[in-house]
């Protein structure tokens, strides 16, 4: 394991089995202790979720922690454009700070989130990209620009945690919001969802889109896997006989970086909410997922959050889990490339 | 015990014991150790004393440490309001951030001032409430808008390190400060001093009364205790054979949330600043007490601050002892709930 | 050992221990351990490889580790002046912090650049002077507003590491920056090479000299040494045969203080970027060198730090080896003083 980018660079098994340690981690397993190997944290986004469980994570683990945050007294504005005469207000090259850390670490978990500017750069995932680069050392991304795989593994354990079959209908659905939010988490929750092999349904109102590239992936693993994706806006259809709703808020991609525009697009949406009412036609046990942070009867009502269908605390609570399956798969392969023996087979092994 | 909201909630014989043990560890008893338990600390307020004795207390425990604050790239803005509508500027509910961050740790302790504007909503006391409410672990509170326990319980311990009788005259002393301070301190000392059984006097201005609830339960702890509490704008009297003279300033009930208001009511109490000649009519040994930060020459001028009256750095120091007899309690207390047995029965034991 | 304020506190042959002492740490020597004891750090200014590394070297030492740092919901904002009236915006005494901050450590690490706008009180180093005097432990310089001494030993044992020969030429370039920067760093560089023995020559345009105290103490310190210390604006002089190029930027004393002045002052300057045209008359291997961060095309090009010539990252990751170096000293006598034995001749030892 070379770090950790997105969900779809395992395949389908090895995610399968990482969920699967999660959930045994997470009925009480000992985690595996590497108290020779350091974890570095740099968050330059904001996070309650994933700083607590990675935090904990290093704890169970034994593994040393050295932890940073941009902003403030913390690390130097970066730059990130090649070639940049740099008199203005970065102080620091990623080149630089990415290859420092590098020496002082032996894995790199960043988050950052997209700038929300520029429809290309944020497709680019300067940030996670560059760290990849110049690092020399695996990076774990925390969300980045375009995807959130911490969540994603955490999210494949709690529909396995809840015996959610492989072939339920899954329903990935947008939600208003005051702000155009990133695209991180949804790509990551339909990908997620189609490479478990789920029947999923992408709901959401015209000029809601994800990307075209994250689709047509997701539709190769969902292929691969034996489920299939759906998109609509038909919010009936979608939710007939729905097993999961997994309701997020994003930016639409035609007036990406322009709030004003997009402020006036979705003007009319305030209704997509997730109520009660949504799960009149869905399957009995039908759950309810959000990755967190939500804003209560703006996204989802009270009624659907303090009810019966939420599982959105085990669903946060998994985030600890995955995220010590993930690092005791990468700190064995740190440990076993300084061995010179192959990492991959050990990984392996060590599931 | 089920967490630390303010000092009183434990008698006087359990409050005695906790600064015993406190002194005892300040004289080098080993500190308990519990490296399975997680603590949480989460600053949404600013802290030099209580971020780093917590920090060393749970390094000398052994505790799993996970570190959160909020602004910047810490944790998310919180709604505390039932109900909201969140289509403002708060990202998270209270319930589930206490809920998730309870899946993390064992226990967490929680700083949040008092937010100055609404006299009921701070008396409500509404971020440690609903922590206490929604996290499913003990609350350890750092100073909340009401109540700061750990330092009524380091005074406590403090008092007795430097033998001040339990039947002493314990002046708590109003002090002229820029700004309308909280009262989340003179309540705790108040409180703590009539639990110890202390001859308390508040001295203040006219306008300067803590809540009458304080005053009541101050009232009703000093007769269990076998002391008294007075009130008095006096300096004279209330100086008069005083052993210890804690100074604080708070602002008033009479102009809460309203900054201009207060300003002009205390223009005329800048000699309300302690020297000195406030010790002229004092015990001879009478010591100056304060739990810093504190403004010097504003509330307390130098010369009693670098004179041998000051016993405030002593009294910062047992924050860190006193601590960690409570946390001892409390993890024992945590230990013994997974265990099944009777936690009430166990930590007692471990004093 | 009582403290790491500047390099010159240590005689040539302690700084060349501990240097050769870092290259053994970096060749995998293991560390010493200290498990009872506390390492705290301040950080009133911003860092990424001095936070990254203190927190790795403590992981490694087992070292308890207490971090703080100012600003937000960090430590209060410190008064640092005797006989401060404090009814403005400071809240906390230096005397108090600093004390306090003594009882819950056992030794203490501090950044706190040059503020830049007094020569006279930053050549005073306040902050760094206050904890020193105040603290009761032995306190680090991360970097104050005239000294940046653990760069300086990361910067002795580099040399070292490339084989860089004790009176080889070492040239201390300025360069040009949009603003003006401090001096700690080339304080630190020129006494550090000075002592190393080397032939040191400080290239600057007329107008931005260094203090003549230091001058005079970089003098001193290589003619006990070896060296020779030679200020000059002839590039092409200083460069001639050069094994080391050394850059920073810094603020002129003419101008200090009065940043439209001074950027006035520097405005044709901005030729003053090292590119490898730099290096057409220097010593066929020689180095560029910097202490990061570093702003491309400004301070230094592209075409020089992707270059064979920069050995900015491993100088970079030298600060880890060499305050684990450090480290063990000062913890040694902090272990050897509480003993009762003579710190001075264990910590020798323990080289």
């Amino acid at each position: 394991m070379k770090g950790f980018y997105k969900l779809s660079e395992l395949d389908a098994q090895q995610a399968r089995r990482l969920a699967e340690r999660a959930l045994a981690l997470r009925a009480g397993a000992p985690a595996r202790r590497f108290p020779q190997l350091a974890l570095g944290l740099l968050f330059m986004s904001p996070s309650l979720r994933t700083q607590a469980s990675m935090q904990r994570a290093a704890a169970k683990m034994a593994l040393q922690l050295i932890q940073l945050q941009s902003g403030g007294n913390g690390v130097w504005n970066l730059e990130l454009s090649d070639g940049a005469v740099m008199d203005g207000t970065t102080v620091e090259h990623v080149r630089e700070a990415a290859a420092v850390l590098g020496r002082f670490v032996d894995m790199l978990a960043i988050r950052a989130f997209a700038g929300g500017q520029s429809l290309e750069e944020d497709w680019a995932d300067p940030v996670l990209r560059a760290f990849q680069q110049f690092a020399g050392v695996p990076i774990v991304n925390l969300e980045s620009a375009q995807w959130h795989p911490c969540q994603a593994l955490a999210d494949w354990s709690t529909l396995d945690l809840f015996r959610v079959p492989r072939r339920a209908k899954f329903v990935l659905t947008w939600a208003w919001h005051p702000k155009p939010l990133p695209q991180a988490v949804p790509n990551s929750t339909l990908t997620m969802a189609a490479q478990r092999g789920m029947d999923v349904v992408v709901l959401r109102p015209d000029g809601y889109d994800l990307r075209p590239e994250v689709l047509a992936e997701a539709r190769a693993l969902a292929a691969a896997s034996g489920g299939t994706v759906t998109v609509t806006s038909n919010r009936k259809e979608a939710l007939e006989g729905a097993s999961v709703v997994y309701a997020k808020s994003w930016g639409s991609l035609v007036h990406y970086g322009d709030a004003a525009a997009e402020g006036a697009f979705r003007s009319g949406l305030r209704d997509w909410c997730v109520s009660n009412a949504w799960f009149s036609g869905a399957a009995p046990d039908a759950k309810f997922m959000h990755c967190l942070p939500v804003r209560r009867n703006v996204v989802v009502r009270d009624e659907v959050l303090d009810g019966p269908r939420s599982i959105v605390i085990d669903q946060a609570e998994n985030r600890l889990h995955a995220q010590m399956a993930l690092l005791e798969e990468l700190a064995a392969s740190v440990e076993s490339a300084r061995r010179g023996s192959a990492p991959e087979a050990v990984h392996t092994a060590s599931l």
